[in-house]
């Protein structure tokens, strides 16, 4: 049963030293039935990196291979490689047979060469043609999740053979709950979960049962696109076919899984510039979380030149009135967090996909409408905040700041200024929040990767702009200052 | 077979008007043929928000209800709701006894109380007992998204019982993958999945063949660690327990997905500093998206109350030597896009529970490091980039800024100012990012909600004062300004 989160480290520990135990004085009946009761996850967890590579052989050696081939899959490559490296070809043939070829690969893709090469030399030929053929596709699309165990039946067969077929042979299937039929020519016709085989007439046929409202894929199709199938269908698994629409391999709920949170990582990340490869933090080497973060400081400080120039080209102005320049981050801020949130909520929907085609000019008036009224509110709130900020004296304002206005009066204006700067800089930088992602879009482009750097630039520029130009050719005549 | 989104959006176009074709002309058989080959959140998609309820009643009279109850599920609430209230009392009865009591749930939860006693009103009494505990629980907790259909049988049932009990009452389940096994006490001793049925000797004992590795969580448990535990143990169902350790209901993968892919859109939407609450963008109330967003920024602007102070304090400085205030969004947006890219990492690591109690020091230590290299590396670049960007007039450097120096070396002295602040400033920030996420986590509070605007408020006010206090403690002093 699962314990909280802390208790469960103090238990892996326990686990592990009973766990060494029992191999230290050859318990191997305690030691099975062990394995029994305790998910092998926790027991892999328990004994990952463990410096003793004869313990994990001690296993290997005399726990049922029914625990101890998913054990395997559970341990990290480092430990997994270790392992392999001392088992003797009959041993590593047995773990194999017990596993599934996306797991194999899995493993195989972060291991050495010589190691690699060990793992394909000992499997059975079907299985190497499988590994060989997972190994080619694109990291993201179907085939690189997919695996090859996969129960296909012809759809004349009856519900009671299909049963039969089953127990004999779907051992090795890494699903049984949805059997694949095909047809005479060996196409994909339809789908029969498990159940429907349960609440069946044994003597009906699978074409009679099948649901032909199924759901496919292709092997180069983008595993984010597969796992909104999933949720949309509710599926429990996806035939993946080929170029010739023949079933070369599926994929399941639990791998959909793995992807959806995947993809939100990647997600979470790119919205805050973060490079991609999402590693355990602990485990990632210092130089790639350089890597990861650097290069986008270095470009957005590059994209800054526009702001920079237009700040360098009011140097006299702020020479003149250095209170300008107190209230220009939060003018900049307050852009920049409002452009942000509205590009989040659309990137969000898109990936959602809760726009239909035609959609992007009812969201971007509607986001108008939305970023005036919030605009209105917070040009109201900042011209009295930034009232009361000047009367108690958080900020200072020089007396007589403007000549012939009384300080009340420069006050007043400046409050006035930043507040319609505000104004524009929040519906501006909604409006280009909300339109930036259904761009990227339609330039095939991430949304994600794209519209924080652009959307920052662009803001700063504009606030700035209506910042200084207010107050030049709007506030400044008004005041008679030249 | 999938279509790709565009085509589909023309396709649900298509079918809307294909099927309310085929009612106008009662071609029933074809209507339930349609039904038959096209998933039926398609058709509801397709058919959502039609004006005419009598076309609704028409399907729901005339195709069978094993397709209809998931049609209706399927269907929006505001939909449902017209539905419902034209059905007569037989047909809601129909629609309710083919529902899952969970799916009812979240129907009802957002329907006026009207339609909501009609749906009680019409529900047999187990069903509502079921309604009204679902109804209970708070949301986001295990209880509010389990199901009370599940299949439990004896220990000492054997495997050819408990598949005959499956055919006979199995359809009323959520799920009849996993099997939940009680002892003579009522408690919960085992699993079994469907598989192990299949395979099994039909004389066995489901004592013989349970799981007892299985993973449970309580009514009150949050659902985000519930997604976790799913995703760890590789489940399709799991059993929820009451605080007498008694099972009351399951949660099985599909409703995993689908908090998995709710807690990811909280996540970045918090991280991106929107309220909660998010639904389809075309769908929110405007006032609701203001609500989401404007209390938000005025937040930060209130926040932002100690960064204003400091630039007040030094607005002499300003006037003085203007091109202080050129570089300021540059060191802040530095400075707040490391701390933000820090924060990330490390919420999302949190998230994915990869650290381990007493993790936390060596975290920090690590980021200390990491923000060392990237610091001296962002500085190093700035150094050079605004040397460049004085240089080739991008900003305007006035001859003979500061009096006793050439140009150039105004030039350099101020990139060597920038440069050492975002060094100071970056270090500062990702530290400080990679730390708040814990202190939340230890305050029990949401790291994703407390860590933007700390972060932002924070690196400003450290950005600047190390700036300024740079700027007039050493670099005048050197320079001999007063």
């Amino acid at each position: 049963m699962y314990e909280s989160e802390v208790t469960r480290m103090e238990k892996l520990l326990e686990l592990k030293e009973q766990i060494l135990d029992l191999i230290k004085n050859k318990k191997n009946l305690d030691l099975e039935n062990l394995f029994e009761t305790i998910p092998t996850i926790d027991i892999a967890e328990a004994l990952q990196d463990l410096d003793d590579v004869p313990y994990y052989l001690y296993i290997f050696r005399n726990v049922d291979s029914e625990y101890t081939a998913s054990f395997f899959t559970e341990l990290n490559v480092s430990t997994q490689q270790k392992i392999i490296s001392s088992f003797s070809d009959k041993e590593l043939i047995e773990v194999l047979e017990n596993s599934f070829a996306d797991d194999i690969v899995d493993s195989i893709k972060e291991m050495p060469a010589n190691v690699a090469t060990k793992i394909l030399r000992n499997a059975d030929p079907d299985l190497r043609k499988d590994i060989n053929q997972l190994l080619n596709y694109k990291e993201g699309s179907a085939g690189s999740v997919m695996t090859t165990e996969l129960i296909e039946l012809k759809e004349d067969i009856t519900v009671k053979d299909a049963i039969k077929y089953i127990r004999e042979r779907g051992k090795n299937a890494e699903t049984i709950y949805t059997i694949f039929v095909k047809d005479q020519t060996r196409t994909l016709v339809g789908t029969v979960d498990l159940d429907d085989l349960i609440f069946s007439n044994e003597n009906e046929k699978l074409s009679d049962i099948m649901n032909k409202n199924f759901v496919v894929c292709h092997v180069h199709d983008d595993q984010e696109k597969i796992a909104n199938d999933f949720k949309r269908y509710d599926l429990n698994a996806m035939a993946v076919l080929n170029k010739d629409d023949k079933l070369v391999g599926i994929i399941t709920i639990d791998d959909v899984v793995d992807i959806i949170v995947e993809e939100a990582t990647e997600d979470i990340e790119r919205m805050n510039m973060v490079g991609q490869g999402h590693e355990p933090y602990l485990k990632t080497p210092i130089f790639k979380l350089v890597l990861r973060c650097a290069p986008w400081i270095v470009v957005l400080m590059i994209l800054q030149v526009f702001s920079t120039m237009i700040l360098s080209g009011f140097q006299n102005e702020i020479a003149k009135f250095a209170i300008l320049s107190v209230f220009t981050p939060l003018i900049m801020d307050a852009g920049g967090n409002s452009g942000g949130q509205a590009t989040t909520i659309i990137i969000r929907s898109l990936a959602l996909q809760e726009f239909k085609k035609g959609d992007t000019k009812r969201v971007i008036f509607k986001e108008f409408l939305v970023s005036l009224i919030i605009g209105l509110f917070i040009a109201t709130f900042a011209f009295l905040w930034l009232l009361f900020e000047m009367s108690v004296g958080i900020v200072d304002v020089p007396n007589h700041l403007i000549t012939g206005v009384t300080t009340l009066g420069a006050k007043l204006l400046i409050s006035l200024l930043v507040s319609i700067t505000l104004l524009i800089t929040i519906v501006v930088s909604r409006v280009l929040g909300a339109t930036l992602p259904f761009l990227a879009k339609l330039f095939k482009r991430d949304p994600a990767v794209m519209c924080g750097p652009l959307i920052t630039t662009l803001v700063d520029v504009i606030s700035l702009l209506a910042y200084f130009v207010l107050w030049v050719y709007v506030f400044s005549p008004i005041l008679g200052i030249a």
